[in-house]
This record gives C-alpha cells, structure tokens and sequence, in this order.
C-alpha cells in the first residue's frame, strides 16, 4: 500500500511502525499508535500507523516504544574523553592548566581519532545524532564521526599560544581552510570556525576566526562568560565583559554557539537576544567545576535561543545529554524556586529543534517532519522506570535514561540496533583507550 | 584452600572474585583484584583473590567489574510511583494537594502494595539493598521488599488528618503497634516511626510518635524544613523554626532522619549536629518541585550526618539514587563555587556508611568488612561510558549510571542477576500499573 503522504510515490526504503511518535515539531504534536516512513534517508510520510502502512523493503515494529529525533549536543569535546576522571576537584582555571599539560602529553592525530571515537561512540549510543565539537585537529573528529556514522559540527581551532598541533595562526588558518576543503558539502559534517575563548585568543584573532567563517559560510563557535574569573579577566584586560567584548568585535549573530554563558547579566542577555546567538548550556560541567548556575529561565524569557551540551567527559565526567537534559528542566526550578521556571516542552525543545536551529541545520534536523533527514532514536518504554507512562514528552525529559535508547537512525541507517554500535566495533577502540590508560595517568603525575 | 581471613572456617557459600572492590570502610580501602566471600548470609573474609581462593559452593568470576556495599536510599515514598509524571510543575504545597486526592481515589491495600513492588523493583535494580520508605500501609510496603529480597526502614504513619488508611489517632498507633508486633526481631525490616511533617502532624501527636518509637527501640522519620513556605508556616503557627520545634519537642537524636532539611539557618545546623539527628538530602526532588538548594557543604563542616534520597517517583520522576549521588556531589559545588565542597569521599559514604548509620545499621551494612551482611553490588566497568577508569571512587561517584548495575545481592543472596529481578516476575507488576493507569490519570481529572 502507498502511504499517506505521498500516494504515488515509490516504496520506502524503511517503516517504522508503532511508535509513540513525539514529533518536536512546532507545535510538538504527538501521535500515538504512529509510524514513520523514510525514502532516500529522509522522511517520506509520518502519521498514525494504519495510515502510513507497511509497504517498505524493511519494517520495524516499535512495539509501543516511542519514537522521536535525534538528540542535538551543542557543546562536546569528545576527545577528551581520553582524560575521563583524570584530574578532579579543581575549578576551571586550574583544572585548565592541568587538561592542557594531559593534553599536551599524550594527543597526537592517532590519539585524538581514539579520543574522538570514544567519545562520539558514548554520544551516539546515548541517541545524540549531531554534535557540535571543538577539539584539536577537528578533521580526525570529522572523521571518527563519520565511521560511526553520526553528523558533527567543527572545524579549525583558535588558540593565541602553541596548541597540541600548531604553532603559529597562519597555521591554523590553513589548517582550518583545508578542513574546509575536505567536508565542502557534505551532509554529515557542518563546518565550524572555533576560537577557544576570549581569555585564549586576543581580540584581532578572534575577528580574523570570525571572518573566516563568514567567508566559507561556516558555523562559529566560542567558550563564554564561564566563570566570574574569565569575566573579571576580560573586563580588566579589555574594559567590557565578554558579552560586550565579543559584540564589539562583530562575533555575536545566528551563526554563533557560546558555551556555557553562566555569568551574565541583564545587558548581555538583551544583547544575545538582539544578536539571535545561541547559547549552549552546559549544566553537568558547570555544576562539577564550580562554575555556577546559568541565568537560564532569564535567557528564554528575554527571547534568546538556548541549547544542551554535556561539555568534555574530562569536566563532567561522561556525556550524558539525559542527565543534560533532566538539569536543564530542572535545576533552574530549584535555583530560582519557580516550578514553572523552564517547562518540559521548553526543556525538550533545546535538545531538539532549538539545537538544529543554533547550527542552521533546523531545515533537515532537529524535529521528525516530512522531507528532513531521518535521524531518530527508538527509547524503550518497557522497563520499570517507565511505567506508569501518562505523557511521553514528560517521560522523555524527567523519567527517561541513556540506556533507555535502543536504536538509532541517522539518515534512515541503523547506526545503533539495541543498544550495540553496527557501523564500527568498539571493543577495538576499548582495548586501546585501556592500553593508553597508564601514560595518561603518568602525564600530570 | 581455605581462605585467608579464616583459615580453620567451613567452606564459603558464595565467593565472587576478580573484582575491584571499593570497601567504604573507615579509610575507604580499596582493594584492586579483590574477592569476597560468603557464609551465612555475611562477610567470611575479604581481600586480594589469589589469598581468598575460590573455595565456595559458587564462585562468581567478576571479571573486573566493581564490587561495592549495595546503595542506602534514606528517604522514598515506593508505593507513590504508582503516579509518576503525573502530577507536573507545581511547587510543593499546591503539589502535594493534588497527589493526596490521587492516592485518596486510587491506594487500597492492594494497589499499595502493587505501587510499592514498582518502586522498590526499580531501587533493587539500580542497586539500592535498603531504602527507608514513608507510605499508608507501610507492612504493604515491607511485605513487597521481602518479596524482592531488600531490606526497609518503615513502620506507623502519622498525620493529623483522615488518611487513605485510617481516620483516627488511636488507629494509627495501633497499626503502628501491629507493624512493630509483625516485623519483630527481622533482619530485613527496619521498624520506623513516621510522622509527615509538622505542618500536618501538631505537637502532641509528634511527641506521642516519638514516645512510641523509643518505646519500641524504633527510628524516626519526618520530613522538614523542606520549604520557604513550611518554614513560615511553622514560625506562624509555634513562634519557632522547624528545627526548633522538632527539638523543643524532643524528636531530634541519633535515631531521627529528616528528609530534605533545605531552610536551616546556622544555629539550626548547629542543632542537628549537637542532637546527632540525620538529614535525608533529597536533590532531584529539591529541584524538581523548585524548594531550593540544601546548604549540605554547610551541614558536612559543622559535622551533621548527611545521607541522600531519592524521594518519590512522584516528584523526581524516578528513583536513581546515581543521579542523586551525582547532584550530591556536584550540585553545591556549582551552587557554592567551590570545587571542593564536597568531596568524592562524603559523597560515597553517604549513600553507603552514612546511610547505613542513619539507620543504626552500621554494624550490618553499609560497607564490606568481615562480619557484616553480604549486601553488595557488582558495577559493570565495561561500558563506553567507564574508560578509562584511573580511580573507582571517582568512577562511582561521577560516571556510573544506574544501567551498570549488573549484579545486587543481600544477605549474599543474588536478587538480581544481568540486570534482571530473580526473587520476583516484574513483567506481571508492569502489566497490573499498565491496566491501573486509565484509572490514576482520572483521578486528578
Ligand atoms: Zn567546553
Ligand atoms: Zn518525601
């Protein structure tokens, strides 16, 4: 039988069939008893599921478990998961020195694809389709993302001092360019310009970073206003907060991601609303490294966009978007002692739709909506953490686990079947990160 | 060969070997490729493997995993998950309004002991071995953890009003009186006294239920200071703080737990360290129900026992004491920024020695020593999410989820094995949930 929404279209490539459907789309409609069809890895039809129909080279049956879009991570480090547990109960500025000196130690392009792919690999297994990232020698996170078969957000870094893997700026820019040149587009990679923050890259780089984003049509990424010691630095150094400092140097539009934005005050926050920056929140890592609570009921009500990330494991100390996800919904009803203070749709909607939105990808992903790409994740709805389930959207940000995703789809392809990775075996990538174990603990001993 | 600790003793009932064992002993000692074995439902000897053996009626080959004292959950309310998610962004006060007209239109004996199974089936799984629980019924309560094959602190509820059980004082005691007849001299349950609240149980019967607990050598359980409102409340009504009303009336010692103990100012801080009276940190539901941030680093430094709780499903909207743990050691971290505000260490003990103390077990459970019941917990270290693994007390507190609970025993007795209940079907309590939940959300309508 043809399905519903395009009667005389060819038959899909795949069904997926009775499933909660929690779609994310504008209206964050919800189907019971849906089904999902897709056709050239995008969505060909969604709808109940006697609508939609069974005629598809592969059918699969949900068996009631609900069905929703990929999860959108706007901040990661994925390699550095290299360093998980490694250096613990210090805030940012020395916790920092520490991870450069590990970093500096022990990455190399080799280490960094490990780093990347155990990262990404927790990321993906975890239902995260699409990760924005910001690490060094970005074109092995590109590439470790596109064995497992996930999309990511990066591209060339931007630090003032010697990194792990150039020395100078002119470096960088070419190194940045040829990144460019090698994910010109593709659809699993969004390129990134990613300057570290403004305490790390003076204020000429940071415009020449920015430019060279608008040039290649690229996304731009920066860490931002993290701690009171960052905007205290800046504000010393250059006479204005970080805020006001990346403004002034034409940093801040709709192209822009700032991770973290703890400390803002009520200015800032106008100013990312009238610049439509997004803001990546990251309250796993902002909570373990003492950062503090982002204004984040403050920032929605002012009109600005605002996301989840996990931050790196080496902060957090995995990457977690459900636990992401849970304190977004929820820290700040306690922080500010409104029970209303950020609601489940609004919760669901960063890690969804808002998070495609912030990379100017919300026109392929983010929602499940004819004609996107077919990233979506199956969460299973059997186990007793579940039940009673009386409205899945509130199951899914206050009730639901990482290990409740059971399957993962991006484009359409099964890059998780129950809970197991299908485009790479990970027990290679285990047995070496195990292997590298003792000279990462040698290097901050 | 006869193990080391004992080397004259009968043979081992259960020996589990190759295990990273993280005692929370005194020092914390952790012993990498450790053993443990088994005899009578106790300790017999713990140490390195090769001086243990493997000469027991079993032998569990951990395979590296973590071996730990199974999880002390000090404040839950099992039978309440019954209504998870269904009660939404409310603050406490009208909140709880709402759930007492659920739990009047739906908890009859049977119901109770069905949602009591759920919730207690979803703590066992997630590796909690003893949980204090406050809920009508409480021998429903008790008799669904024996099913399950885990411990509880319950017994006799009070309140002042009508409740789903019964309707007058003198009722109350004699149930109460009939739990403690009942329950007498088990190792498994925990005879408890359990007030509401002082806002909803006035001084005399407050006084009277202390009265009865040490009359019957019991605990004492009550919830307070939990909100700005309550505090009012009280002030309002006594001319005294919560903790000063509940220390004027002779309530506070080593056997009281208080569940959440948000609002304190610093002379009631003092107070609970003088009376030796436990606070139950409740962090999900804290914030959830938007009643604040506890000031646990506060308590810790003026040496008050804080041990953590999950609450009810009805508030959190789950029982992951992992998620609790973590807040507990990161929460007030970012709420003070201090990168130190509470160490790794204080967090594990709360959830283990800490709680076992608030329960005057600490000489049962709680850690691993010889002697002591065999209630433990094989944490599996093989997910993407646990490498590298440098220090398994950072492990636990930060990166370890509740789905890497593979293995839970108590008394030495496998209660769940691969993840899966032995003691009990869930599968026919799931499906009972299921058919009751059309009737739950009409309940409220
Ligand atoms: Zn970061
Ligand atoms: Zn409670």
């Amino acid at each position: 039988m043809p399905d519903a929404a395009a009667p005389a279209a060819p038959r899909a490539d795949l069904i997926v069939t009775n499933a909660l459907i929690v779609t994310a789309d504008a209206g964050f409609s919800v189907i019971p008893d849906g089904a999902l069809a897709v056709r050239d890895g995008r969505i060909a039809a969604i709808g109940p599921a006697a609508e939609i129909g069974r005629d598809a080279a592969e059918v699969i049956d949900a068996g009631g478990a609900i069905l929703m879009p990929g999860i959108v991570n706007t901040h990661c480090h994925a390699g550095d998961s290299l360093f998980r547990g490694l250096v613990e109960d210090l805030p940012l500025e020395p916790w920092l020195q520490t991870v450069w000196k590990a970093e500096k130690a022990i990455l190399t392009r080799e280490t960094t694809r490990l780093g990347a792919t155990l990262g990404l690999a927790e990321l993906l297994l975890s239902g995260v389709t699409t990760a924005m990232d910001m690490f060094w020698f970005p074109e092995e996170t590109a590439r470790a993302a596109r064995d497992l078969g996930m999309r990511v957000a990066t591209g060339g870094i931007f630090i003032d001092f010697p990194g792990v893997d150039f020395v100078t700026m002119d470096d960088r820019i070419a190194a940045a360019k040829d990144f460019f040149a090698e994910f010109e587009g593709a659809d699993d990679i969004l390129p990134t310009i990613m300057p570290h923050g403004t305490y790390t890259v003076g204020p000429d780089n940071l415009a020449a970073a920015k430019a060279l984003a608008e040039d290649h049509g690229a996304l731009f990424c920066t860490h931002a206003a993290e701690t009171v010691a960052e905007q205290a630095d800046i504000a010393n150094r250059y006479g204005r907060s970080v805020i006001r400092h990346l403004d002034h140097l034409g940093c801040l539009d709709e192209r822009t991601v700032l991770a973290h934005c703890v400390w803002l005050d009520d200015e800032e926050i106008a100013i990312l609303a009238r610049t439509g920056a997004t803001v990546s929140h990251n309250p796993v890592s902002n909570l373990k490294l003492a950062s503090g609570i982002a204004r984040v009921p403050d920032m929605l009500d002012a009109g600005v966009r605002v996301t989840v990330g996990t931050d790196g494991a080496i902060s957090g100390n995995d990457l977690d978007m459900w636990m992401a996800l849970r304190l977004a919904a929820t820290l700040h009803r306690g922080a500010t002692r409104r029970a209303d203070a950020v609601s489940t749709q609004a919760a669901l909607a960063m890690v969804t739709r808002e998070g495609a939105a912030a990379l100017g990808a919300l026109d392929r992903i983010g929602s499940l909506e004819v004609g996107k790409f077919a990233d979506m994740i199956l969460i299973d709805t059997g186990p007793v953490h579940a039940a009673p389930l009386f409205d899945p959207m509130t199951h899914i940000v206050f009730s639901t686990a990482k290990s409740d995703v059971r399957d993962v789809f991006v484009s359409g392809r099964r890059v998780v079947r129950d809970g197991v990775l299908t485009a790479i075996d990970i027990g290679g990538t285990l047995a070496r990160v195990r292997a590298l174990a003792p000279a990462i603990a040698a290097s901050i001993a």
